[in-house]
């Protein structure tokens, strides 16, 4: 597999409404142009107009543990996957959920064919993540999150050991390697390290040119 | 004021995705049809998609007191408002909020100029909601939603105490009586003891043929 | 009512087990030989070991709105009334509770005589808190929290509103003013905006010489 | 090892303040009249009082992932510590914990060296919990807690399988199995399916002769 890029939008005024079916039709345009494996994952609300303007994969950040009924103002999967999404982030660091649930959201994501991605913040929830056999476990140790600081170069170790972990405990299970990654040489370190991919979301949604982080981003693909 | 018909779509699947496409069309038809007054409050995922294809104002069944930011997987108010929404329930009884947040969240809304429809339970919690200074305080008192018993008739003096508290402490506080409605004399009793519309959902959105309980329900106002 | 004195031991390695005690005996010392109205706020575990040690009011730091039953590892209001409690705080900006919440554990509290005094984090909330009826209202801007920077000397018009809005709403209410407070100048000008005590923390609890700081906090009632 | 029998004393009534003594006095007579490992488990306000007058083992029914500090009203695992509380259960299902939650939570009690119990609630979050090493996973069918069936009868394979997976995952994790049990030829089927003993609660707190629930209990082991 082609290494995995995913753009994580937060709540980033650059990656809301407008900005943000910009940004994804930015990462739609250099997706194709290179033949790069890039998702998109904007806010619930931009999910359906994002997802009919672009051809690249569109995640959710999140969706919560529900059912179809009486669930006010909770992220039902079914109605992310009827908007366009075709897999969800979970348990994000700003978006931490329960064990049981977390269980639950991958179970109703599988039955929903859409793909899972589950965040851990270290190499012991980065084990637990991996038992639960989401398609993806993205390992994102928080104090690095948005610093600027590469994962994959300042605690290569951590992403290293969590690379054998995930392998050893469920070897379907890809790996993402997140926190701090922003240009083309944290991307190659993350890969050399073993992982599918990376996640990101300042590096790219808060460039003052985004296009030109992503291609600087990508480079080592190209 | 002409009575104020707001409908919850909850996460019923016959409010999910298309099918809350093609029900927000019918309230619609209705509303402008029939001169009505009729708010729709769709799920996060599908509000685009459906203040992109209606007149009716439609509200956001929550928002989370979250800025522009790192909030990955939280519904910030702004991105409801660029997808078209106009309002937004909050503390819904299946999605209780602290009250630091709630106040937050309706002083938020007002910045944006967006209408609050902020849920209570009972005498005691309508009042502190009523201080709270939203648009609306809708009271429903749990044990009748979704019971099919219409709180404006099973207990007509939680209503009006409700009615003659919430002026008492702030008379511009407008209120929605809940639960249990379904049927135009629900809608009738309540006005009648003095609110300024109702707040349902299963009564239309799971009904066999919901043009035809839309057209009972607002009977009174025709 | 003689002004009243809550002290909230929080977390605080001064204020837990032995330490607690300690300190605790010391605000029960103080209290009787100055007359003084002390109240000590400890964690959870330590209010049997102290309330059975103390003359002076145990209040909890919080209780949760459930009752005798399945709701294992929360805290029950009658555990800590069998414990010694004769009170709660509720909603401390540390520990915030829903709005249905909250009024379910003033009315549980009322039910087992014991005393609520429900925090709140600026003019409405504190109007919404008043409404809900505790015995007392504590007005705590969570950005004077451990400042050092009293709120009664920072900002007197949020407190003087406040005393106002809760006489408006309901008289029977009482206030303390928490935020900050540390020295007998702070309680003084607390007292004089209308407020009938102080709640506070850091001040006493973390202060080299604890019964030194009481003393001096308590300088202007003796 | 003896087979471990730990008794949740929850919220209910027969386990609060003089009742949950009471029962405990009970447990600690069994407990070494006979020989018998058993763990009490009461509510936070009563670990202190019970620490203090028996000789087996008391545990917290949950600890919050804090440290010293200002967390007003959560559980500070040093302050049950100093209690006399020697373990604690972790996400219990009526008290789910954020992933990482329980990890750190885990994490604390192996500092303070003490004993962890981690609920699950079925085989893939038994894998997870096993992946996270505290000393104990205890597997909980929701639906059979408080039910009367015993979840070594009526779901063997569950079980069987948790034994096996958490031995894969890691082989110094023990196991109970909780959910139903109550009497000895529930404990018996459990220990036949590989575990190491048992987590109940109402089968004997809610037992009209606790004494004689406790000996039926153990039975299979006198």
């Amino acid at each position: 597999m082609k290494p995995l890029i995913v753009i994580n939008f937060k709540t980033y005024a650059e990656g809301t409404g407008n900005l943000g079916l910009k940004l994804a039709k930015i990462c739609d345009d250099v997706a194709r142009e290179y033949g790069i494996n890039i998702i998109v994952a904007p806010q619930v609300a931009d999910i359906y107009r994002i997802s009919t303007s672009v051809k690249i994969p569109v995640f959710s950040q999140n969706i919560d543990p529900v059912v179809y009924g009486s669930s006010t103002g909770h992220v039902l999967p079914e109605s992310v996957k009827e908007s366009g999404a075709s897999g969800s982030l979970i348990n994000h660091s700003e978006m931490r959920l329960r064990l049981a649930d977390i269980e639950t959201c991958i179970k109703k994501l599988k039955e929903l064919r859409m793909i899972s991605i589950l965040c851990s913040n270290n190499i012991a929830t980065t084990k637990a993540a991996a038992a639960l056999e989401p398609n993806f476990v993205a390992i994102e140790p928080p104090e690095l999150i948005g610093s600027g600081i590469p994962v994959s170069k300042a605690q290569p170790k951590i992403v290293l050991d969590s690379v054998n972990e995930v392998k050893r405990i469920n070897p379907k299970v890809k790996t993402l390697c997140g926190a701090g990654i922003s240009i083309g040489e944290d991307l190659k370190a993350a890969i050399e390290l073993g992982t599918d991919g990376v996640l990101l979301a300042s590096g790219i949604v808060k460039a003052k040119d985004q296009k030109k982080a992503l291609l600087n981003l990508i480079k080592p693909l190209i």
